[in-house]
């Protein structure tokens, strides 16, 4: 017996739709480094159909990719309705990976046309001529002359080509699971891997993030999307966004801590989203610079582990709750998010908040041991992350990974326990975790002791080999300004706060934490200076 | 191009098993009379699980209809989640249909199991006769014995049913298309039409319920979800409230307004939700028996148009917002939800409050002029309201109705108009249904009714306002030359043709109905006759 209920139309045209007409005086605003440039959202709907009119004279037609290489502003939020609305696949690239992962990543998604901001154009046009699908490249900010094209690829300003172009545009109907959006992430080892949403998974993760439980995005928001859209499609922010008429504030490409303040106080964002190197940043210039943030309902952190010093900075001096959360580029990214249980308070709702909290309905998670067994959810069983649901990835773009992709679930990589009542902890990524006498040891648990000293900056823990235990942890450390601590007093530090013989004996004095394109520490490259024995490491006992 | 994202489970097996894991202690409350019996949700799961085992045990197999003919309690909720989940049809008797409605409906869904409530055991027995594809009868609250049953249904306690069942169940995959519940509506002609809503639509209005610019439902939430189960699902409360952990109070059958007093004082919910009408008798209880409501973060309006002088009452003397929403069965029912924009405040914040509010993203409407044609949304042209979306029906469940579904729409049967910024405000209705107390009176089904009396000529029934119920029915009655019928004698004549709250006590007679240009009952004419007291109405009682 079927329903008799409609399909309805997710998808992103009628995202485009709805938010223009029924939020049409809803409006996103672009940082330009001294105030905003700004647009409604009846004008984003109208220059939308004006961008896919003129990407049809340039012969994008039915699923053709279409690249952006771009800051967030206000025309990639144009690109990122426009583009799926109209049938094709918006294609975010990751300005910050190497040339040699972009001209990989541009020809396996078969980019016909990159959109590109014009502070961005030198850069690009190294990468252009490896590019080889390549045919149009479309300057925001700026002319066609702005950007060096090599012969077979066309150039044009984004602004003359929207120009005269009809503000309508007849979108066409399309099937819920067509490709909408891709991204690619660098996964550790191999080429960069691409993950297609469809309008169906846009639009589920999209009204989650708007659920009270998740990030409560409503029409009274104004949302300050720090987090890239080349990364994780800003975290959904910008679809949530349209999709309940919640204003947006996007940065460009002014990310430094004293441009995030300036932003912050003209602009006065009731909520926001980075990864905790931003929000550590931040705090840094508010200490001496202070300012008034409380105008923020709330601020979301996720993209790595959120340090509770960070968490409690922010709410204890400057009135702002954290909210912790735990995703992937794989899962739209939004998996769990950290919302204490109703009726807690005080150091037991803290507790809950540090965890990478609880799932949503439509996001299934299961633990899964060395021996591939399910594990109870006790919080103490450890095991790999693995996660189902309609905004979760099957598999890859073209490629086949046996590896991650098992039985309709994904291997997330991350390891942890989860509470009876849904709360994750991760310990560490699996590939991060220290096996030390066959005793595992979290890296991000050390991770966050040290970065509760105060004179600490960054911290990155790294498992190095050792004879007796087969690993033992290594903390690589920086400290704020003109501040120092000793591997000794850091070691005193942390007796107490985990078992004694987790208590690491090398540390390594480094400038600062070397970071993955999306900023996360780059664990990688520390490896690989210990190893070329590049670390000065002093050991402690 | 396809995406490479997984398609999720839509289902009410995930929902169940989701809730009663993640939120196990999220708790349904029902009031008995005096203090509430209660079950984590864990234990709801456990008991659906029982529930599914005593079904299928019963020959209940694949889409089988198990009907519930109850109140709103804990059993009706383990109803709500096992039928659906172990890929049977959840059918909700309305308890308020008459003998003749209810006999229909029950044959045309084919049910074969009906649930009922041991107080509502008596009423059921009467129809039960008339019932021929009922095979099973469970008793909840009560024994086997409880309930009279003709030969060929058997009868059964809930709870003994349930006992030594397995708690765990081993939901079966299901199709997010197919069919999870139905629920029968008494339209303006003709006999009741079946919604079917599928796994699909009700877990989309689910996320929706919970989005901060509809309910906003957390887990940080207790519900008194007042408005029946079996009437348009409680307006989907609890399943939203299970794929969020917000705990449920039930009112099972204590409606009264001192009942209802007494729930809030010792239970405080944060949310409810409930028609005009029960507000209303809330309102004027609290007059003469002050009590703090304030617990209450805030309370959804529905089912009619909620009077402005009701929300004033509650947020000017009680501190507790009242949340003005429109929906019908058809619609699931959440089609609209009256939030002030952003930045509004006083008179302003009031007007938008006063409207039937903004559609979500899911909800395209349009409005329909007379001609056919599309009005614009200037907040003056009436028309028509016609909407499309995922939980919005495609038509009747085995019939056929053009005149209410054309080109992917619903035509609602409301008449109104739409501003700019898409706050609709509804002004009449297409057809002439009357809501009394929140239910609907179908006035061609009295007139009917009416008509079939030897003495009667013509009748005409319209609805007029009442103080308590909203409208009542008011017959304009002709007669047969040299023939007569008192009121008292029409009353009596229609009484166990419609049900008891449906019987008219407001009667003109009049010489002649008066006609349009094409023959139809002109209530306008009548309307405005009674308007302005040229009606000589008598009541009965």
């Amino acid at each position: 017996m079927y329903s008799t209920m409609q399909d309805g139309e997710l998808s992103i045209a009628q995202l485009l739709r709805y938010g223009s007409q029924v939020h049409g005086t809803s409006e996103v605003a672009t940082w330009t480094g001294q105030g905003c440039r700004r647009r409604s959202y009846a004008e984003v709907g109208r220059r939308a159909a004006q961008l896919a009119h003129a990407l049809r004279g340039l012969g994008v037609t039915s699923d053709q990719r279409v690249a952006t290489f771009m800051w967030n502003n206000n025309e990639h939020l144009e690109a990122y309705l426009a583009i799926p609305a109209m049938g094709a696949v918006l294609h975010t690239l990751n300005i910050r990976l190497s040339a040699e992962q972009l001209t990989f990543i541009a020809d396996h998604a078969e980019d016909h046309v990159i959109i590109v901001d014009s502070t961005l154009a030198p850069l690009l046009s190294k990468y252009l001529p490896q590019m080889s699908t390549v045919r149009h490249v479309i300057v925001n900010g700026g002319e066609a002359g702005d950007i060096e094209v090599p012969e077979g690829i066309e150039a044009h300003s984004y602004e003359r080509l929207l120009a005269d172009q009809p503000t309508e545009y007849s979108w066409p109907a399309v099937d819920e699971r067509a490709a909408a959006a891709m991204c690619y992430t660098s996964g550790t080892t191999g080429d960069p891997k691409g993950v297609v949403y469809s309008h169906r998974s846009i639009w589920l993760h999209s009204m989650q993030v708007c659920m009270s439980d998740s990030m409560a995005l409503s029409q009274a928001d104004s949302t300050l999307a720090i987090v890239p859209q080349f990364h994780a499609m800003s975290w959904g922010l910008p679809y949530a966004a349209f999709m309940v008429g919640a204003s947006l504030i996007m940065p460009d490409r002014f990310l430094q801590p004293d441009a995030i303040a300036e932003i912050l106080a003209a602009e006065r964002p009731t909520f926001a989203g980075a990864v905790p190197t931003i929000w550590q940043g931040l705090l840094l210039h508010l200490e001496s610079n202070p300012q008034d943030i409380s105008h923020l309902r709330e601020v979301v952190v996720g993209g790595s582990a959120a340090p509770p010093s960070l968490m409690h900075a922010f709410e204890e001096n400057y009135g702002v709750p954290v909210l912790h959360a735990w995703g992937m580029t794989e899962t739209s990214p939004l998996g769990s998010v950290a919302r204490s249980p109703a009726g807690t308070t005080g150091e037991q709702a803290w507790a809950y908040r540090y965890t990478q909290g609880r799932f949503p309905a439509s996001v299934r998670a299961r633990l899964v041991g060395d021996s591939g067994a399910e594990l109870p959810w006790d919080g103490r069983s450890v095991g790999e992350l693995e996660v189902t649901g309609p905004w979760i990835a099957a598999k890859y773009y073209g490629v086949d990974d046996d590896e991650k992709f098992h039985d309709g679930w994904l291997r997330t990589g991350d390891v942890g326990h989860i509470t009876p009542d849904g709360y994750l902890t991760l310990t560490d990524r699996a590939k991060d975790v220290i096996k030390s006498g066959g005793e595992w040891i979290s890296s991000v648990e050390l991770e966050n002791h040290v970065m509760a000293h105060e004179s600490v900056a960054e911290a990155a823990v790294i498992g190095v080999p050792d004879e007796k235990w087969d690993e033992r942890p290594l903390v690589a450390v920086s400290f704020k300004d003109q501040q120092h601590a000793t591997p000794e007093q850091l070691r005193e530090f942390l007796s107490g706060k985990v078992a004694r013989w987790q208590l690491p004996e090398n540390w390594a004095v480094i400038d600062e934490v070397p970071k993955t394109s999306v900023g996360k520490a780059d664990k990688k490259r520390l490896r690989t200076a210990f190893a070329a024995g590049e670390l000065d490491v002093s050991r402690t006992e």
